[in-house]
């Protein structure tokens, strides 16, 4: 009886993924090359399809499911997968069906309108105009909380949307461990007398070098290019289409290879993670990366712990040396090594290094957490977005473009989601640490250019769940303790001391 | 009241037509660089979303706009777009409806075991592993054309799917006269002495400059690479994405070039007709092309008409040059023109010339004929295919796999598919002598490489209307009569006289 019912839904389920596979194609397809008249009507067909996917996962016929399968007699009698599956379909249900249909139809059309506005309000540097909108755009979110529901802080609701069980009480902890360390490093950073040379790095290097460079990297990482392809792009991404699917897109600039190999390193980590989810979570929602943090944390751990590290040269830079042969002429490892670990304080999230990026995001999430907890207004944004950027960073941006509406995020209604990129650092540092348990020989295999290991304990640790576990969970099981951000902070203070010899 | 109706309609239409489109981007990423991994359930995707395609055609909802756009009332309110959609969509149903839906399912099944037979049989070249499936399909065509109806004889009702209007009697004539004039041509010409020279074409010409080659002919023609793209696959095709998306792909034989280059502008004939339909019929399925036939009219007008006329290299040749710098080295414009066009009796349909081409398609119009008409059984076919090939071609194949099991089309089931190239030829000879009333100076302009004119009108007088009209109503405008080989006769007997030093 459960189980016809079981069939049906996971019939039922397959038909949604079959329609976001068609979805992630046309936009995969929009963004690598499909031609400029044929973009408007694509646009169209990618709303439709949409359409037809919300209304499906909203359907009377999905309610029914949800209903006749969380009960808990049902749920005794079910998978693991399948009692999980329920619970991910019943919160994307609750979250639209919680909002009265008019006023979610109003807030789409803010939404779309905000995102225009602010790419004009961000070409003439000018928050006013962008400012109704982002205050009806907060206005709404806040009224969603209330139908949404929310426990202690209204913002721990959007943590939950992007990031499931993260609260303002986690976020403060660690956001104020990593401000009391990171703050004063930067200004010791900035302030050092040792400053990298970096000229080499911007000479001309031609596209189809840095890709044949590229795609050695991405097999030594143990991208499945049976299972994916590599393609250009102007805003680089990676996506999954299906289940044996999932591609990967880079940007060559060719005056600063740094863009396309860095680029293609934090792409194929997001790849490689949801290439290896295991094949019985395939055509449900389960087979995607579990939340956008977990998934930060496997392009960075690639980006960061491997790319970025000392050893990874060792073994690659002489490989880099063969796709542009003079280039590199009279610079050694370490000038290599410190020149691409170059670290300052910049305006632009995107543009950061390694060491300053989450001030970035923190300036954010204090910003946001202050907003819904009705502590600031909309109006004061850009004055207090730039007393902290000199407070943390020690500069204040010029005008709103380089500052307040650098991003975004805000004009597509996405509160909550900047922390997760502070989120995936962190837990990235905090797998590393436990991969070292269990390999201590890290930073053999990384020198060796042997990475099969580490993308092996990845597997076994972190991918294979896909969205199996909530977030937290994984981090548990993978570290045996919940979030720590020591691991980050020791990291970073590590490394920067002994590049910017600080003692 | 009825202006409802009709924009429900249209909507209903639209959405139906943004499901196609996610179709066919699928295919075409299928077809050109998709990764293996994901190809299995690629074909499950497309499967299901065809079956909702097919749903929405057949649905109530589909029968209830025909039911009241239909009704002579309702048709004198309508646009002649409108009434034209009605009568599309309701032929569509109708073809589906009137099948019991048990059969069909049945039908499908032996169609898709039939291919993976098929393809087993060619490979062993034993006809009577496939015949049980051949049976069995003639068989369920047989039943329903009774389902369907049909006119004088049940074959004109499979020629009607894919040729609108066409019918044996017309093509009988047709035929009848192309035999009488080009059995006894291809055997004079194969007893020539007179044989052009053609190791040159087969020598290394690398893929790239291929294509940069192809690209500027296509620039030529007038394909807009804005509304398109050009990729590589193994069969070659053009597809339609959406009304401002039509895309070309082509295969490169570096051993003999003219794989890429003609099979290019021959794709590239059937993207610039659906490039340039008009606008007022995006949205529906009036946007495409009108018959087979029709669409290969526009392909082999390019290809035949245009790229192996002689002033088409008079411009060309110069630059084909540039980019395969020795292969002709001493070769004369009059050598190259002779080589290109040379042509023997083969056995393989698609790698036939220009001469003999005709002769494969009669071949098998005859023998589906007799097959329909219950003149001849199934189990016959190979002994008559191969007695056929002797009678026209004066050349017997020497096996099954390279006689009757050659070509795909029977396998899926598609009977009165193959007289469409035929006739599309016939078009296009056609057309050509209509052009000339218009264009006296098509020679010269193709010799001077400007092709705009040509494009122009053949936009004016086919492409712009894509399925508004049917394929005899487009061929009685733009040429004054109905369907007349004696052009493709006139054509094919000059130049082959002349090449062949016959006199």
């Amino acid at each position: 009886m459960i189980t016809n019912v079981e069939n049906e839904f996971l019939a039922f389920v397959k038909k949604v993924m079959a329609y976001k596979e068609a979805v992630s194609l046309m936009h995969w397809d929009l963004r690598t090359g499909a031609p400029r008249k044929g973009a408007e009507q694509r646009a169209e067909t990618i709303g439709m399809l949409s359409s037809e996917i919300f209304a499906m996962c909203t359907s009377e016929e999905m309610a029914a499911y949800i209903g006749k399968l969380s009960d808990e007699q049902a749920k005794n009698k079910l998978s693991e997968r399948t009692n999980r599956l329920v619970e991910v379909c019943k919160k994307e249900y609750d979250l639209n069906k919680k909002i009265p249909a008019d006023e979610f139809r109003e807030y789409v059309s803010i939404q779309s309108h905000a995102e225009t506005v602010w790419e004009e309000a961000r070409e003439k540097s000018d928050f006013s105009m962008f400012l109704p909108y982002l205050e009806k755009l907060v206005d709404y979110n806040k009224r969603f909380i209330n139908y949404w529901g929310y426990k202690e802080h209204k913002y721990n609701t959007l943590l939950d949307h992007h990031e499931p069980g993260m609260t303002v009480k986690t976020l403060d902890e660690v956001f104020g461990q990593l401000r009391q360390s990171i703050v004063p490093l930067v200004k010791e950073v900035a302030q050092s007398q040792s400053k990298p040379e970096t000229d080499f790095l911007y000479e001309t290097f031609p596209k189809e070098k840095q890709k044949e460079f590229t795609i050695q990297i991405l097999n030594q990482m143990g991208y499945d290019f049976e299972a994916g392809r590599l393609d250009d792009t102007v805003h680089p991404f990676a996506t999954g289409i299906n289940s044996g699917d999932y591609r990967i897109t880079t940007r060559y600039d060719e005056n600063d290879f740094r863009m396309a190999v860095f680029g293609t390193i934090h792409e194929g980590g997001h790849a490689i993670y949801e290439q290896n989810i295991s094949k019985e979570l395939e055509n449900t929602p389960l087979h995607q990366g579990t939340s956008t943090g977990i998934h930060e944390s496997q392009s960075l751990f690639y980006e960061n712990f491997v790319s970025r590290h000392k050893g990874f040269w060792q073994h690659n830079f002489a490989l880099l040396n063969q796709y542009a042969p003079d280039q590199f002429d009279g610079i050694t490892l370490d000038e290599f090594y410190h020149a691409i670990n170059e670290s300052k304080p910049s305006m632009i999230r995107i543009e950061a290094d390694e060491l300053t990026y989450p001030l970035h995001i923190m300036i954010r999430y204090e910003l946001e957490k202050a907003l819904f907890n009705d502590e600031i207004e909309v109006k004061d944004l850009p004055q207090l977005w730039n007393e902290k950027y000199e407070e943390y960073l020690g500069i204040t941006p010029k005008n709103d473009a380089e500052g307040v509406l650098q991003d975004v995020h805000w004009a597509g209604g996405s509160f909550g989601y900047f922390p997760s990129y502070a989120l995936g650092y962190m837990y990235a540092a905090q797998l590393k640490q436990s991969m070292l348990q269990s390999i201590p020989e890290f930073d053999q295999l990384v020198e060796a250019g042997n990475l099969t290991p580490i993308r092996e304990w990845l597997t076994v640790n972190v991918h294979q769940f896909g969205s199996l576990k909530e977030p937290l969970e994984i981090i548990q099981a993978a570290t045996g303790e919940g979030l720590n951000v020591q691991y980050l902070i020791d990291y970073l203070t590590e490394k920067y001391r002994e590049i910017y010899q600080l003692n």
